[in-house]
């Protein structure tokens, strides 16, 4: 692989800088991104009210790749900040060598030394007996650096926190913002189950983020290598380029040759915790032929991923055997790669899925590691005609079991959900998954709330997504405009992440966050002042904003700009709108 | 302006053919598309069924430019196919001439002739002492020919309707097709004002659609020239563009010069309703000056644009004097034209809008030519901030008041919605509507569900568009991406469509329409066949849906294709899902 980082972009966004906040109980420094605006034109402000534009501080997964005093190299990989914070604990320790048997036969692999990242560390582990997740120190009454961490990340809006109460939970219907998020209240969710942080000790370069529907909905996206088109170069850019735009989790879903080698080097360059499913490469392993799946393979599999750092599995321990005649008779019968695999295996065997009998020792895995569990929805709905079946809320009745069996190891613990379910539905799925999973995060791909838009699916599942996000959704699996059609490029990439952006937003603002509608103000009141530029800045997706507008001819401004050239000036509503408000200034100042 | 039609996009969408069912009640042909599919594969097909897939039958607002039967030559205009429907009216006259001023005026001035639409016709209206509209008929108990047209259109799938019982209105939860659409229900919907056909006499080359929250959910574009780019041609295209991707209404939002032979192109050649705001252009004749519009000049415009043929006119009647103080406290002030445009005027003469205090007069035109009224929301909130506030439902009330006098009247009413509206203020909207306006169709701009997100607010607004469209409102006003930047080319257009199109299809859904999963089932069934070339063909936009998947290099598939190169045979999920189905079966027939 060639060290060049030409590939990997890392400006700022525009007008925008690093900010680090500092936490108080532990020694951190949470970033953030400061986004710099510009005055109220003349004419424009309000009677009494001051020109300056304070700047808007907004939530970023973009990692130190746009933080230009931060030297990036991809061979050396991102800085381990995080392993300072392991250093302190005494419950971990750091192993002489790898513990998985396919680690070693590719360290062994000579021929692998050209691919091979060149700063493998040791991995960490618990010590015998120790639980070391997140979830059990939120048990124990701990507050972590971790939760310090996400809960100074949630507010956003550090400035004005200290006029504001501690926030009990989503308020579900209104939206002032009058409280703020305190690390003790992520302990709370996190020692409940209602949230987790999933921070892998192997992957110290990761910076901590919460899940759990009382805090901002977040969105995963997906990168995978194809063993026709992608370099491991082009793989850790596309993980760059998702961070970039707000992915705050990575999925790396491979399939082809090399997928340890990819892994390491993406988790080794990546600023937010990576998921995986651990079955394909098992399935890889042995020429892609399920019914050889054997649970000593898939154990070392899970061993192999941990202790490079994957922060959480999708496990798909959740399909039974009872559960397949019913999922045969669908319209589009099972669309989860990993729940095809397990269902032909378990028919093949006329055995339980192994996932199940050996969930136990999964966890125990996990558990050494603070490797989080995503449990798997292996009989999710691929069409609308097979929502909410049987077989789909069969299943989740079992993942309802699995979350109480992974809480008891201490194991953080998410739901995956569907799928494709028409808007009418959508709701019935998050109240059975709050009420059969206790209450633990649900992680939704989607819904698509029709199936008869393909290469516009980013489009039909957002609708669904914002839906079941608002109704207390965690965190969204983002779909591109390719889904269903063929693999994602980069635009297909931020296209995914944007929609999906738009509607974790919009959830945020439905629900209540209590930072949530901050920008959304600051970017109002840019457009009434038309001040174009702090409203491109102030954008998901500012680079578009700009050149969407630069499209257009506009006309040569007048001084104070206030109309552009799309109505002109006699139609420009704003300007007209301006007018009246003066008018009913003067009205009102006459009557005085 | 060049006759040559090759700027006009006229081939059928891919595999499908235009159709037309025949009237029971009338001599109508109601035009349809009709998409044709492949059999299943071998070895794809359930036990016992079939190979064939019948075609599948959609809605289509083609027009006559997708019939390759059809000759279409812009300078004729399309065929005037509802004329001989009216030769069969008493009620109604063809005049000697216009009876607008302003049409004179452009009539005889020779310098436009280059311009100016070669066949113009005379206009017809009621005869004096008539009432002529849809409305009217249906209080007395009459279904005209374009009743019966929009129910036979409305139900898409000719061939099951006789085993369907008639339709009670939508299920709102459940969404089995277990009814159908009469004549007779659409005549007592449009009798109850709960639902309006647009269909001005001087629109005889329109194909008749049905707006009201008991059918399918429609969506208007909006197309306009700018003095800058557009040529009267683009202009027709881009209305063509519109319809062949679904758009279901078009309104010329127009405001630049030759506004009145620009539009009298359109509407020549324009297969679906289409509306304006006819207080833009009454602005345009006084040069862009609000404060020096007279109802004069007003009554003129409305005239000459009913005889034109405009099927509806957005009228900002609701704004009150009374309601403008507190829309100068807001964040971003008026952002509807018209509604700053009156509120300007109003506080400039400090007299009461005369769109109000001249509202009978109004209904007197309209009734006329059957011109449906389109009661604007001109103090529709532009950010989110402003949402749900008491300027906004203040107008709503006045609304309905509105409603009830254009009703006395027979004339067909829609009311105009928001704009700018977070998810969980969106309901109210609705109920408010419901409640306020006695039922009359909600006609909505979205609303956009956040104001972070310029370059995406198709995507923004088809969230909050789903929703609304979910909860009761009829049709929904598109939104490009290009809204709050510039103005939208030909890709935005359809962009805009699109996002339109899955948001009011996704309602439809929720709603229970009867006709709607047909084409979801019919997707599913092909996806999961493997039958890529029907997945493209039954998509929203089969152009695009085909080209992405070229582009992902596909291998070549075996003889059965059952699986793609995506996931490659080993992780085909679908092909994994078949296996699993036959050995379901296989299990079953031994245990008998």
């Amino acid at each position: 692989m060639d060290s060049k980082t030409s590939a990997i972009t890392r400006e700022p966004l525009p007008n925008s800088r690093k900010i680090y906040v500092n936490g108080k109980l532990h020694d951190i420094k949470v970033a953030m991104r400061e986004i710099v605006l510009s005055d109220t034109p003349h004419g424009c402000s309000k009677p009494g009210k001051s020109a300056a534009n304070a700047p808007v501080t907004v939530y970023d997964t973009s990692g130190p790749f746009t933080d230009p005093n931060i030297a990036i190299d991809l061979k050396q990989g991102l800085p381990r900040f995080r392993e300072e914070w392991l250093r302190k604990r005494t419950d971990i320790e750091r192993l002489p060598d790898f513990s998985s048997e396919y680690s070693h036969l590719r360290m062994n692999d000579r021929s692998l030394d050209v691919l091979r990242f060149a700063h493998i560390e040791k991995p960490y582990r618990a010590k015998a007996g120790h639980s070391i997740t997140q979830m059990y120190y939120a048990k124990q009454g701990i507050i972590t650096p971790e939760m310090e961490y996400v809960a100074i990340r949630e507010n956003q809006r550090i400035d004005e926190l200290k006029e504001l109460k501690q926030h009990p939970g989503m308020s579900y219907g209104a939206n002032t913002p009058t409280s703020y998020i305190t690390p003790e209240f992520v302990r709370d969710e996190v020692a409940r189950g209602r949230a987790i942080i999933p921070a892998n000790i192997n992957h110290p370069e990761c910076e901590p983020m919460v899940i759990g529907r009382n805090f901002l909905v977040k969105i995963n996206t997906n990168i995978g290598n194809s063993a026709i088109t992608s370099t491991i170069e082009e793989e850790v850019e596309k993980a760059v380029w998702s961070c970039r735009w707000g992915g705050d989790t990575l999925m790396d879903l491979s399939t082809g040759k090399n997928i340890h080698e990819t892994r390491e080097w993406i988790i080794r360059n990546c600023p937010v915790p990576m998921g995986t499913v651990p079955i394909y490469q098992a399935l890889e392993k042995i020429g892609g032929v399920a019914d050889d799946l054997t649970w000593e393979l898939f154990r070392d599999t899970l061993i192999e991923q941990a202790e490079q750092g994957v922060d959480y599995f999708t496990i798909h321990a959740g399909l039974l055997q009872k559960h397949i005649p019913f999922a045969a008779k669908r319209t589009t019968g099972i669309v989860s790669r990993g729940g095809s695999i397990l269902a032909k295996w378990c028919l093949t065997h006329k055995k339980e899925n192994f996932l199940y009998t050996h969930f136990d020792e999964i966890c125990e895995i996990l558990r050494a590691y603070d490797v989080a569990v995503s449990l798997g929805d292996g009989l999710r709905p691929g069409s609308i005609a097979d929502a909410n079946d049987h077989a789909q809320f069969g299943e989740l009745e079992v993942l309802g079991e699995l979350t109480k069996t992974a809480w008891k190891h201490d194991v953080q613990a998410i739901i995956e959900g569907p799928g494709h379910v028409p808007m009418h539905l959508i709701k019935e799925n998050m109240d059975k998954q709050l009420q059969y999973c206790h209450e633990a995060p649900f992680y939704t791909l989607g819904p698509l709330v029709t199936d008869i838009a393909p290469g516009y699916d980013h489009l039909t599942s957002a609708i669904g997504a914002a839906l079941i996000g608002w109704y207390g959704t965690a965190m969204l699996c983002y779909v591109t405009p390719k889904e269903h059609l063929g693999l994602p490029n980069k635009k297909d990439v931020k296209d995914g992440v944007m929609a999906y952006k738009i509607a974790a937003h919009a959830a945020d603002l439905a629900k209540g966050h209590p930072g949530a509608q901050h920008r959304d103000n600051a970017m109002s009141k840019a457009r009434f002042e038309f001040r174009w530029e702090d409203q491109f800045n102030l954008s998901l997706d500012p680079d578009t904003a700009r050149a969407f507008h630069n499209e257009t001819p506009h006309a040569e401004n007048t001084d104070d700009s206030k109309f552009c050239s799309m109505c002109g000036p006699g139609f420009c509503s704003m300007r007209l709108s301006h007018q009246v408000c003066e008018q009913v200034a003067e009205n009102s100042s006459n009557e005085d």
